[in-house]
């Protein structure tokens, strides 16, 4: 029991995963969807170390931006605040590691720690559970990195490589766990042509990099000072100082792979089997993890499909019809589509890069935006008018607020709210309605175990996100701005 | 003057184009579509016609589902209603001529008749106007029927060709337009396969059909009685009864090319040179006659293209992002969304019939839908409820209405609204708000010269649109089952 207690994991929650938009976006980002089942890659995520590892032990380091999804699974997985470290801004996977290492070895400096993506996909759970216990528990690890490979099934380009040394480097597996292998690494290899990738895939030597590192606490520090140190001492000021955000900008960016791996030696290997791994790099990735019909097309949408073939199309509120296609992919959403030829999938980061740098809104929020207390879509919008639905759920309540430049119509739809306007608190039921004046205190919220739905009609002649006060908030909304400091 | 007044047009428009899907629909054919400039195809071939026939001669045989789009075109181009024929369904071109040419002859026996389809495009309107003055004043034409030649100018596959004999006989033009031609006839060409198609534009004797005819009304009348005399018989009992609906049924269902054209000796034939004609039989009809960028791409919509070619998309509503196309039409509205292969844009044919047989309402309206007064948008629905948008044109009114099943709130967001309920008439204003309980007999109208845009919050157990009692209607809807009958 007490051993178990040096068990960490360190979640990296702060990328985008642009490769995956229209359906990831900047605020909603690819580890937060929900595309092979009810659960978000996130939430699959924890809950494959769970059983391995105490919530108090579990530490997710990401972007500002996402405070509430992120508060919404530590809710869920009962893993304290505490343990959120928000970055300023995203400084590759080195500064990650880097900063959450600092902070476990401030908790527990016997710790032993296994870094995670958290938008990566494993199909085979008990596999990876199985694994966690070997790694943690007989391991023969002592003061090496580990690095895990997956045995590759095709001849994958999309992927960096690690190729072990010779066999007879093995470290055999001790105690009960005798199934795993341990090997020295010899090198790494970066994403490979396609020559190259046929003769890895017949090679025994190489492994697909799965992008999740192990090691003890101090193995990590010691490796990103001796590599990194610039990093290694900003890091160091951010606990002495408790300001991250004067020190992030400084911090260099850099993938841990890079700025350490390759230039540490001693690294370990374990091979990992059949996991049903992908790291859902790009859309032509799914081909490998989602089923086809015998037209070898993948179809989650309300769809019609003649005469093609190869072709993955993900949509849900439109009828989307495709004649004599082949070897697309097809993502559909409320206020944008991508059309792709598969081989060219990766190229959707240089769309989303223009997006961006055009300022569309399209490549931030989803039509429908998350917020902690639910969610809001804007339906319409035209000079002077904007129309939202608004979902609350039970429970929950929206801050305490007031718009200096709008006034609003709300019409319950669905369930009960619970009003206040000024100094009066009232309800209104379903066929119900109230107006909210221009600069009235008002508060909305979900009284009932059930969701709440109100139709919102803005009228004004600014109708921004940006023009509110919020006077009281459940989510600390006010104090955003204090996220990215850490707790000393 | 006299003379002008035996020039008569009977204008074709009950077919739906169903290859224009989803531009097209049901409820809103390929006839009514703005997609070369901002009027419908419909409005611009009674724009061509009018300098040389008035009004009063101008006959529409069309569905009766297309009620409202006709009144509106015939009260904008002072068209009398009664010159209106509503089929009660589609009997193929045969019928209508038959019918319209029927009813062109109870009024002048000397009629000289332009049929025309309302869904082709002719960009070069000042040729049509021209030829429309030569047909209608000096071509010899005599006891014949004419059909106009297009002159190809490439290897289409898509059109049905006309061969003319030998140029000996050709009938010089008379009169100071001296510059036209007429041939005879040798025959009728069904749509060629890729041979013959470049073998018919390569030999200057075959010509595209263009599925306009001209000739006295006598001729065309004799024409259908020698050749389809049931059809003959049919039409002249329409007359007769007054009830158009009884006897529609029994009529047959035959193209007027096939019935009465290919069978019938003595056609002549006028070539006109470039029209800018287009039949816009299928998607891929528009690589004909919408410009191009230097990939050979048409973009008309909020698109984001890259390393793409030959294709063409239309949008609104919606961000789309192409990356790697090549030779697909992109068709995306904001229920229905279309990707095919423009070699196979033939088949959206079959991807409508599918969806009419699945009852989809995807196929019938879009998800605007037009009324004589105006139109709404369905936004969103959901169990209990509908939003809808409501645009009420300057002086329309809904009809005085009540529903059984449904309450709705209606919030202005543009506009001011004359409100009717029950006793009681009052304004409301941008930003006000009333409710109309379930059973209330209510008005929705628009006083002002400016448009008016509410948002309608329905909330019941029930929300289909067949929920209405309609107690007084400006448009006569209520009488909606008389609209096929004729005058007699």
């Amino acid at each position: 029991m007490k051993k178990e207690n040096h068990n960490y994991a360190v979640i990296l929650a702060g990328g985008m995963g642009s490769r995956f938009w229209p359906l990831s976006r900047s605020l909603e980002p690819k580890q937060f969807l929900s595309i092979f089942g009810p659960n978000s890659l996130f939430h699959e995520t924890i809950s494959r170390i769970k059983t391995t590892i105490r919530p108090e032990n579990i530490f997710i380091i990401t972007n500002q931006l996402y405070f509430p999804e992120i508060f919404n699974y530590t809710s869920i997985f009962k893993i304290p605040r505490s343990n959120i470290i928000f970055e300023p801004e995203g400084k590759n996977t080195a500064a990650s590691i880097a900063v959450a290492n600092r902070l476990i070895n401030l908790i527990d400096s016997e710790a032993k720690v296994l870094v995670l993506p958290s938008d990566h996909l494993i199909k085979n759970n008990k596999g990876f559970r199985s694994l966690l216990r070997y790694v943690f528990s007989e391991a023969p690890v002592k003061n090496n990195l580990v690095v895990f490979g997956i045995a590759p099934n095709y001849a994958a380009q999309g992927y960096g490589y690690i190729k072990i040394q010779n066999a007879k480097f093995t470290l055999k597996g001790t105690g009960k766990m005798q199934n795993y292998n341990i090997y020295r690494v010899e090198k790494f290899v970066e994403k490979p042509d396609v020559g190259r990738a046929n003769r890895f895939f017949k090679d025994k030597r190489y492994f697909w990099n799965s992008g999740m590192f192990f090691g003890s606490v101090r193995v990590f520090l010691d490796k990103i000072k001796e590599n990194l140190p610039a990093t290694y001492r900003l890091i160091s000021q951010v606990y002495e100082s408790g300001d991250i955000k004067a020190i992030w900008k400084d911090i260099k960016s850099i993938s841990f792979d890079y700025g350490v791996l390759e230039k540490t030696k001693d690294i370990l290997m374990i091979p990992v089997l059949n996991l049903g791994w992908s790291d859902l790099g790009t859309w032509s990735s799914l081909d490998k993890v989602l089923p086809k019909d015998k037209s070898a097309n993948t179809i989650k949408a309300d769809a019609i499909v003649s005469e093609s073939k190869n072709i993955t199309v993900l949509g849900k509120d439109r009828l989307i019809a495709c004649l004599g296609l082949e070897n697309l992919i097809i993502v559909d959403t409320p206020d944008a589509l991508l059309i792709a030829r598969k081989d060219r999938s990766e190229e959707v980061k240089k769309v989303v890069e223009r997006l961006k740098k055009d300022n569309r809104q399209e490549v931030q929020t989803h039509r429908t935006v998350k917020r902690p207390w639910g969610s809001f879509t804007v339906l319409d919008k035209g000079l002077g008018f904007k129309i939202k639905v608004v979902e609350v759920l039970p429970k929950k309540a929206l801050s305490l607020q007031k718009h200096s430049r709008r006034s609003e119509h709300w019409v319950v739809v669905e369930g009960k709210a619970k009003i206040t306007k000024g100094r009066k608190v009232f309800y209104i039921n379903v066929n119900e309605s109230t107006f909210i004046p221009q600069n009235s205190t008002h508060r909305l919220e979900n009284p009932t175990d059930c969701l709440l739905r109100i139709v919102e009609v803005q009228s004004g002649h600014y109708l921004e996100e940006d023009d509110i006060t919020r006077i009281k908030d459940d989510f600390e909304r006010n104090r955003q701005g204090d996220i990215g400091k850490l707790a000393k």
